[in-house]
């Protein structure tokens, strides 16, 4: 009896942990703890056993080490992680620079790494000297400097700020083989604190006329765009600080317009001008560059919102899987329309599918990482991740997205691909060599 | 009756405004918008209005801006915000570098800014030849790599770290006149992901004789600390990752033991050996420093909590007041117990006391932004906070601390004050030309 007993029990949690085909393993297992945890594990170890004699003194443990510095700089093992640059001579064009995905762990983006784009490079603001005027269809225009701004009630948020333009890699008809920093690194999250835009606006009021407004830069192109008047009312900050600290030179320092959920060229940087309107102001930006063209050739032009999207970081192309036994899968999803609902997680190209952990707290337009215990039994594996937001948005496969929005004829370089808004499912192929490529499922 | 009706109105909002005593207003006028938003701003108006003429380019929008570097650095204007340190020879002490919580905003420390306090120097570790081993009273003795740890499922979390020592400035007879950062920068908070130290014992096994373990860093003086076992299974983690990237040199890279709400020396750094052992090792650091000296002669030893706390970062001493208004007062609240459940503001010295807005979300054992808007009117202020955590446990005053701890006799250098778990009041009084000071009321 008790041998039977015992033996359904670990029958029990062996079921438990095996969530999909291919070795997935049941995301509460780890944080079961115990007998669940221990069944996950059994069979998977992957440290090695200590030796009887005691660890040996690395020589750094018998010098005096470094003194502190005032900004606490990263070890020099690390600075091979950088953000790579789709031009780095500073060119007279556009400069990209895409956060290492694969190479950061956690729910945002530390601000060395936050993604950057800039049509015309980084001014270099005196922040004494930089203004922000709210003008046009106002009761009162009013002129605020940083000091005056750090005066108001301030919020803080988590979010996410993505190019119109990210994954556009994969509207080409073949699969790009590049990493997941080429593929999507042009979204990245950070914790931005500002004042609310309608705080200022019950300063300035609003002429009932005002349907819109358009924000302007500081930057030499003087980028800007329309957004409805609707949006300031609800979450628009003027944003002060990123994680923290006062906004990175690229991200606008010292003050840019943050518009969560909405595509990144319209979270203006640099913003010095907010004009209230009654109707958009048919900029370059939102006439020529950021309209999503269509298969039938009409295009959309006011396109918004980011939609749901997930990818995963940990395996993707670039980091090998050394040796089969545990592996946690990882990556991030998000949602402009809010917070995520679920993220769903697949080993054999979507015949079957797992839900992974989603790490607490799970914020709404944020960076969401989500996990998952595997099994790697050394052979060929087809991961996937499938998001789900709280409005019930659920992340297309590739098929219908191109269905809807179209492939690209040519195949240009991975960094300059044309097309907007690809939030379809990322395929990632293992082989029996642990090595990992993009491919369509 | 409409006339009636409409002055009813406002004075219901006049009545919301003021929360407590000189100037503080209701935390939600803000959040409210509206009617309640135009009246709490009304007559507090800062920004000035804006001229007919239009807003003169600034020279930086003129010409083309500088390269996207690949590792994102602040503005040139940014470079004062630095970290104060201890020794900034490196003389053969302790080195602390103190976060500038003033010059900061958002809920957690960026990591140039996070606090460090280390006893032989930053030493340089190659993350490829570190090992991390646990053995002693375990089933079986594993050594586990950096590339190992990878694999294992992981968890994010917010937390603060806090030296035992931060705000031992406090200990002072009379109020020692100096800046958060020298009175409270050995307090930070950041998210660390790594692997939860209860994973790694289950796969290590423990002997039911293991009580304690001990923990031992990479560093020079192999500064060693005792922790309850209860602790490793509840939420000790072997920490990976700061904000993201790597953890910084001076906070342990490449990994560190983070046991969130215990003091910090205990969240040892450059973590290389993990002990299970059945009563403390009584080691240096627990038994020469880092225990708590009462007035009676004795001393407690094993207190390990970092009990609720709060301190207002704006205004605080050198940052000034530019004339009267609204402003924001803000700063940072936690508890090693959990999560932050109420922060009372006063502007008058303890008389009357205004519910802070709380930023969300709130996490346990996290910085927590508070925030509340004030109408300075010029005079003399006297600016408390006091904080309640969810244990119902709430901050002491100064004067209760002291009774029960005791206080300094000498008045050592404010860098060097001894003393330890200072979690009581503070009150920054605020002078007629704006300028704010350490008092003790």
């Amino acid at each position: 009896m008790k041998t039977k007993s015992r033996n359904r029990g670990v029958g029990q949690w062996k079921d438990a942990q095996a969530a999909a085909g291919n070795g997935l393993l049941d995301r509460r297992a780890f944080l079961r703890g115990g007998a669940a945890l221990a069944a996950a594990i059994t069979g998977y170890s992957i440290a090695k056993s200590a030796s009887a004699e005691p660890l040996a003194d690395d020589p750094w443990s018998k010098v005096a080490g470094a003194l502190s510095p005032p900004y606490e700089k990263r070890s020099r093992y690390e600075e091979k992680v950088v953000r790579t640059l789709s031009n780095p001579n500073g060119e007279p064009r556009t400069q990209h620079a895409r956060t290492p995905h694969h190479l950061l762990n956690g729910t945002f983006t530390p601000n060395g790494f936050h993604f950057t784009i800039i049509h015309g490079g980084t001014p270099d603001i005196d922040p004494e000297k930089h203004r922000l005027v709210i003008h046009g269809l106002v009761k009162q225009p009013l002129v605020f400097t940083l000091d005056t701004l750090a005066r108001y009630p301030m919020v803080s948020r988590m979010t996410f700020v993505e190019c119109g333009g990210n994954s556009a890699p994969f509207f080409a008809k073949e699969p790009i083989q590049a990493s997941v920093q080429a593929l999507h690194g042009l979204v990245s999250c950070a914790e931005w604190t500002g004042v609310k835009l309608s705080t200022l606006l019950e300063e300035t009021g609003i002429d009932p006329k005002a349907k819109w407004f358009v924000a302007e830069g500081a930057d030499a192109p003087a980028l800007s765009r329309s957004v409805p008047v609707k949006k300031a009312l609800d979450d628009a900050m003027i944003a002060l600080y990123q994680n923290g600290e006062r906004i990175m030179p690229g991200n606008g320092y010292p003050m840019r317009l943050l518009l969560p959920g909405y595509e990144g060229n319209m979270n203006v940087k640099f913003v010095r001008r907010i004009k209230l309107i009654d109707q958009p102001s048919m900029s370059y930006y939102e006439t020529r560059n950021y309209t999503q063209l269509l298969p039938n050739g009409t295009s959309w032009q006011f396109n918004f919102l980011q939609e749901v999207k997930s990818f995963i970081t940990h395996p993707s192309p670039g980091l090998a899987l050394k040796g089969p036994g545990l592996y946690e899968i990882s990556g991030v999803a998000y949602s402009g329309n809010g917070r995520i609902a679920k993220v769903m997680v697949s080993a054999d190209g979507g015949q079957s599918w797992a839900q992974a952990a989603l790490q607490e707290p799970v914020l709404s337009k944020a960076f969401t990482r989500f996990r998952l215990p595997w099994k790697w039994n050394g052979g060929s594996a087809t991961l996937q991740s499938r998001a789900w937001d709280e409005s019930g948005d659920v992340q297309p496969t590739r098929a219908q997205l191109v269905a809807a929005r179209g492939e690209s004829k040519g195949t240009p370089p991975v960094t300059a691909f044309p097309g907007q808004h690809y939030n379809g499912i990322t395929t990632w192929a293992v082989d029996a060599k642990g090595e990992v490529k993009n491919v369509y499922a």
